[in-house]
């Protein structure tokens, strides 16, 4: 088949001006004689494209000067540890539940410090938001954690918690791995935000953290120098070899990103798919979303067929459509549709002709 | 420029079959529809993949049944602190210091254990290996920790020590990340094996452990989830989403090894491409080694001007020359060629052909 739509919640469809590029210098980056993957992180012309990165995402999401911007290894499940490691000196921290991975986080962190549940959506099956008004945050807290948008389930924060509002002087954590770069970011509200690329960034095995600079430097003596955040960022992240060639790919989706409007036209673009997903399941009697419309995520739309026998020939039949990877987490069942930044817009056209048609010859 | 003779120590040089496979399959693997970069790493694709690499790997390096291969990331550096989470039970454990990497295992151990010094060559400049008879390897000895091929010093061991003949029950460590693959590997001398994939397997971002199944499920409580040896392994490598292209990339490389030969054909090529260069800098009266002759690495050479003034010159002359990345680590200055697998014995014949007539017309 030629290229399809790629629904998958990550690793997920990339920019195909971004594949065209890298393949395009994969043997030789700019007349350098090498590919990006053969040089040395400390050679100039790779430091020309991590500084060149660097700069890109520091525009796009408009990160502020007193924010460290890191490439990282681990993805988001390495850093529900490594936040603690860093943040937590040992003590409590908070956490709200809206889904798998706020989940994950609290369960991790509960071996560096106090994990506590500062408020939980799961009596709600992970359907809605607990409005920030409720949380329980104690006045001894390292930080407040939340999952801007929960993967799986479904559920998106469209505001970030004004934690100073509540009373409360504890950084907010946001793990933003499902979200980053599909809108703006309101950094007065942040302390640290991180994130696995594999979703809107670039290839699996390179993670974002943007870090506030006053919460560096308060490493547990056990963490890992690697991860020791003082130490990645006194050395530009390069204190162990980064993922060069995936920082590479990051750059190009930056570059994509500022020649397709930055951000603020991302978000409209996804607005535009999601709303058009959305209307759709709402008008539908065979397919469903059970999210609350206030907190449906942007990024990732689980659905279920109401006549679940009808999964199978749903998949294959979206399948010989070339819309691919619909399936659903198997933790939750159904389906799922990924559309992050570099889902067109005529993917979304298609799944949705798709699902109507079925929905049609079904009944 | 076309492209260049690579020397870098890594990230490092690529078959160039690997690069030109990677760059015609980006935008659609094997008729997907998909660039492996954007696969879902549960899906049949990717696992397709995943499986095959680790097949092929486990074939090539001859490792037995009773070693689980695990896809990690992080890097040698990380797992400087891995290893210790995972094996030392927050106990005793021995180091061989050979070079800069040891004594970075050696201090990042320290955090996690009492990290002792079995045996140093730090007096000879680290020109010299001690020999094993000699190493103070304590009874209640976690492990036994050394760097079998020094990328930095250029030492190598050229064949690993036998544990038990020493009397000594414990496990043998190697970081193997600068010759992996470069020759076969002893493993009933091994306890476990790790390496960062970027001289010799591929992309950096990527960490090779191949670890006995005994020395799994130790780890210490604080050990982060995603680098705890035992989910790891019982999650096939996908505890976290692993570093997907990256361990594509890799498999081409593994492909690629198996049609030039296997690991046996590679060590051939690898000692007449190191003989090539050393025989060359024991006759030149420009340039030297300074490296015993029975411990020189056959991946990583270092050498000297003696008129230390000429390196700006040779550094020129050898890039004018397409020969790329030659200057040495800035913690021992001069220069280094690394020859890893995929620099062909031409590009060794070039340095060679270059560094004679730079002798002359200098002189």
């Amino acid at each position: 088949m030629g290229r399809a739509f790629n629904f998958s919640a990550g690793p997920a469809v990339m920019p195909e001006a971004v594949l065209q590029q890298a393949a395009s210098e994969m043997l030789d980056w700019h007349g350098s004689g090498m590919s990006v993957m053969e040089m040395s992180h400390r050679g100039k012309e790779f430091i020309s494209i991590y500084e060149q990165a660097e700069a890109d995402l520091r525009e796009l999401l408009a990160v502020p000067a007193q924010f460290k911007i890191l490439f990282m290894q681990g993805g988001g499940l390495a850093e529900n540890a490594i936040v603690p490691l860093n943040l937590s000196q040992g003590g409590a921290m908070d956490f709200v539940l809206t889904g798998s991975w706020s989940q994950k986080s609290l369960k991790e962190a509960g071996k560096y410090g106090q994990a506590r549940v500062a408020a939980s959506a799961q009596t709600d099956s992970f359907s809605t938001l607990p409005a920030p008004a409720t949380w329980q945050i104690g006045a001894d807290s390292r930080y407040v954690h939340i999952c801007g948008n929960e993967t799986i389930h479904g559920v998106e924060f469209h505001e970030l918690p004004d934690l100073k509002a509540l009373g409360c002087d504890a950084p907010l954590v946001v793990d933003f791995s499902s979200h980053v770069a599909s809108r703006p970011v309101d950094w007065s509200r942040v302390g640290l935000a991180f994130g696995g690329a594999q979703k809107n960034l670039g290839p699996a095995g390179l993670t974002l953290v943007i870090v506030r600079e006053d919460l560096i430097g308060h490493a547990l003596p056990h963490c890992p120098s690697a991860f020791d955040y003082k130490l990645v960022s006194d050395n530009q992240s390069m204190y162990n070899t980064p993922p060069t060639y995936s920082i590479y790919i990051a750059g190009l989706v930056f570059q994509w990103l500022k020649k397709n409007g930055g951000i603020a036209a991302m978000e409209q673009l996804n607005i535009a798919k999601a709303q058009l997903l959305y209307e759709f399941l709402d008008s539908s009697s065979l397919f469903e979303n059970r999210v609350a419309q206030d907190c449906r995520s942007r990024m990732n739309v689980p659905f279920f067929l109401r006549d679940e026998s009808r999964n199978e020939a749903f998949l294959a039949g979206a399948k010989a459509a070339n819309l691919l990877q619909l399936k659903g987490h198997k933790s939750v069942g159904g389906m799922r549709a990924s559309i992050y930044n570099a889902m067109p817009i005529e993917g979304v056209q298609a799944l949705v002709a798709f699902m109507r048609e079925f929905e049609k010859t079904q009944a």
